[in-house]
């Protein structure tokens, strides 16, 4: 085939695979999506070599799924048989630390964890971490703008980013890299490609914030009466603690129960409670900080907010709380299949939201298995139902989610993207004008749909 | 005129001016560009009027020039002969502040300042803040992603927006105002009107993130003996005070002798010394902060990154610090007229960049007055000069600034933006690639080249 001598011509034989040569995991993602066989796998060494690959792929009107690690929940890395994937995973260098800057500079294909290690190798701290850190990689969580842990206090993937460098459908380098928080000169283009899931550029280098390591943590599980109860507990918090509140996470009481009898946990307070929010501070001294959660929570407890609360007087005390939030590792292994939703809303609207849900699977699947959390904080709640519970109806509950996330103004995406899954559903956050907007802008920067086509919006 | 009698039809003859009936202060901005009569000033009181507007506007190919508060320094909101000004001042509303989620909706026209006192009625606290407040606009600064006081702790105008309604040049509206932190469905259409200066739509609501206002502050006067130092210092109290960093000044000799004089104000140290850093800390307990900051400076000078300290005592003192620093207000006073800077550059080479500068106008203008500033700690500089003490050769100045800017990889405007002003000087910033990716945007949203031509780049 020509288009593959061309390819091999371009950057070389070795870093192009076809047909049984491409490794399984490259045949789909996370998302459980079918696999599919790329026309071939690329695996570029270099910025030069990427931008190589788009010129010849632009002529021979080829296109291209970028592939980072794989672990997208939205199908927006699954490959195309008439698509080559390139996979970024051979540049995978971590650059630079500048301490005075407190910056990093990577290529994009090095893990989140690579980029955790190297930030605490200077005492420093990365401001994004979430459960996929050991493979998802850095130009994966920057095309889906990832969430996870630590958007309370640092925010998504975007407010990571300092500095860019992508390669356009034309095989064009935008050399965006310039480390300065500060930068007024014309379209802040990189914003562009961030949450754009491979459909603008592929993002090959990344100059990344860094944050002092905090010295101390206070860690707390707080039992709620209400909804209401958590925002007024937050706001609490916030006000108290401006920038240090770490995490904020809300667990329902279906959550709870479910999260307890699936690791053979103890019930944390003497007796079961509507809601109980793992609350996490970050500050410069263990002792002081612990004693002013001890003492603001005594208030919230007094002023109604808190029905009881427990403060971890170790480390293993604490990881113990986060074990209870952390059940969502064993969903694959206990919901057949899971079915997932990652909404955000309005704060003040999410507990009605949730209720508003909760009643109408009641209606529809009695006995129906479902559980409530969300680090509500940053407006984001997911849900999580186990299929069978409701006869493998994946069609139907994700229409009444979603007409829901419709009703109360939220977003059908908070942090996971769009990819193939939810396109059908990006309508119900998006009107006529915002879709002919993005079309219009994909249109200017890839003219010829190359770049993950088919993915979020059909052009 | 026809098109007049149109948009008369459109909006309502009271909103449409002409010639003398303009105000002054809409014919030019605080650039200092030579002031020009708009074809008409048109003042829409609702988002449906700004689009009736932009749609007249399309269909008699005229074209519009945004004004906020006409405070901008890079002549972005001066208008054209051949254009309307398009002034967003009677949609000046404060819509509503939503405490749960700590956010704040408002019509693009209100002033920063009615954005900062509705914050602080309910305990809250906007991240923006800049000596323009009174005038300056919401839509003014979302345009030209303002930064000024807060950076360091909060981010520019982008890191404070989480909704935007704009209407495009086609007069169709992007309502863009969902309030929530997350919402990663397809591309984040408002990043690109951020920053662009009015020339990709026209900004008309905008749902912005307030922060809990800080219960105490602490305020010093640093003495160093150089630059290095003040990155050393810088480091130290970040990784003390996370995130409670509210400002970190740096001044060089040069500007606080300058500032001594101009305003009557004593010597502040026992000697001078060749930088000061006037340094914020917020925080919950005044007591506490004060002592926590008494303690850090300590500890700096035994490691020799500070020679000499003094801690604000009283609120009264630590506005006697921010006195010094304020001598800016004097500038179009003493400085005729001052040549203004405000570029950025990789943190750890600003101390050289400013050397390298001031050996440059040595060399080329022996005697000229020149004073060097910055809030370094993000990463921008800002130098005035006397224009009279270089024999007005403002032109010759700016390319040995620019010159330099280019060799330390650094931008010609960290927060002020292009406009007019700067336009000559952003290839120094951008390459063919990214002004060629500028121009495509610009196509995709403005075909007509409708929006502020002429400003930031020539289409
Ligand atoms: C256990 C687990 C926990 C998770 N937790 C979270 C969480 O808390 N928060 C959250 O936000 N997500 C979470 N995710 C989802 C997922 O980890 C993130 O979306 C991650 O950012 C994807 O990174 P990746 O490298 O695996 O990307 P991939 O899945 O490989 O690709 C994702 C998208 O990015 C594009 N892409 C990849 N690399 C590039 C590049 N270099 N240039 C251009 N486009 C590129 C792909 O084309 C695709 O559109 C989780 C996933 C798992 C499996
Ligand atoms: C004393 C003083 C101090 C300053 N300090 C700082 C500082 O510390 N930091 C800083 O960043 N800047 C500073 N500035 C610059 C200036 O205040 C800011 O750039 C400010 O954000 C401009 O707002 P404005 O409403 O006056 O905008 P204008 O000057 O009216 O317009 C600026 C640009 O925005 C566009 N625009 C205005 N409104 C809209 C809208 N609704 N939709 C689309 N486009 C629109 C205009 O077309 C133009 O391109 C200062 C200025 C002064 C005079």
């Amino acid at each position: 085939m020509e288009f593959l001598a061309a390819l091999e011509r371009a950057i070389g034989a070795g870093l192009v695979q076809t047909g049984e040569a491409i490794a399984a995991r490259h045949h789909t993602d996370w998302s459980g999506a079918p696999p599919v066989v790329p026309l071939a796998l690329v695996r570029p060494r270099s910025t030069e070599e990427v931008a190589a690959v788009l010129r010849v792929c632009g002529d021979h009107r080829v296109a291209v799924v970028p592939q980072g690690g794989l672990t997208g929940l939205a199908g927006a890395a699954v490959p195309r048989a008439d698509a080559i994937a390139l996979s970024l995973d051979r540049m995978n260098a971590i650059e630079s630390v500048d301490l005075a800057a407190a910056t990093i500079t990577v290529q994009a294909g090095a893990t989140l964890q690579a980029v955790q290690e190297a930030a605490a190798a200077h005492g420093l701290q990365f401001g994004v971490d979430l459960g996929a850190r050991g493979s998802c990689q850095i130009g994966g969580n920057l095309s889906t703008n990832a969430g996870g842990n630590g958007v309370l206090q640092f925010g998504m993937m975007r407010e990571q980013t300092l500095g860019l460098e992508v390669v356009l459908a034309d095989g064009s380098v935008l050399p965006m890299l310039r480390p300065m928080l500060k930068n007024n000169t014309g379209y802040d283009l990189k914003q562009f490609f961030i949450g754009a899931e491979g459909t603008l550029g592929v993002i090959t280098r990344a100059v990344l914030r860094l944050h002092p390591a905090p010295r101390a943590r206070a860690t707390a599980l707080v039992a709620l009466a209400d909804f209401d109860a958590s925002l007024a507990l937050l706001g609490r918090l916030q006000s108290r603690f401006p920038g240090a509140v770490a995490a904020f996470e809300l667990m329902w009481r279906d959550f709870i129960e479910t999260s307890l009898v699936w690791q053979g946990l103890r019930e944390p307070f003497d007796a079961p409670h509507p809601f109980a929010a793992l609350v996490e501070l970050t500050g410069s001294d263990e002792a002081a900080l612990g004693e002013a959660l001890e003492a603001l929570l005594a208030e919230a407890m007094e002023a109604g907010q808190a029905v009881d609360a427990a403060i971890a007087q170790s480390r293993a005390q604490a990881l113990a709380f986060w074990k209870i939030r952390e059940a969502t590792a064993e969903l694959p292994v206990h919901m057949q299949p899971p079915i997932n939703f990652d909404v955000s809303l309005p704060m003040a609207g999410i507990g009605r939201f949730a209720a508003a849900c909760r009643s109408a699977f009641d209606a529809r699947w009695p006995g129906h298995h479902s559980i409530f959390f969300g680090h509500v904080g940053d407006s984001n709640l997911h849900i999580t139902t186990d299929g069978r519970s409701i006869g493998g109806d994946e069609a139907g509950i994700e229409r009444v989610v979603y007409d829901q996330v419709a009703a109360f103004g939220g977003s059908v995406s908070a942090e996971h993207g769009i990819g193939l899954h939810k396109k059908p559903y990006l309508h119900a956050s998006r009107t006529p004008a915002e879709m002919a907007a993005m079309r219009a802008i994909k249109r200017a920067l890839d003219p010829l749909d190359l770049l993950n086509p088919g993915k979020v919006f059909d052009q």
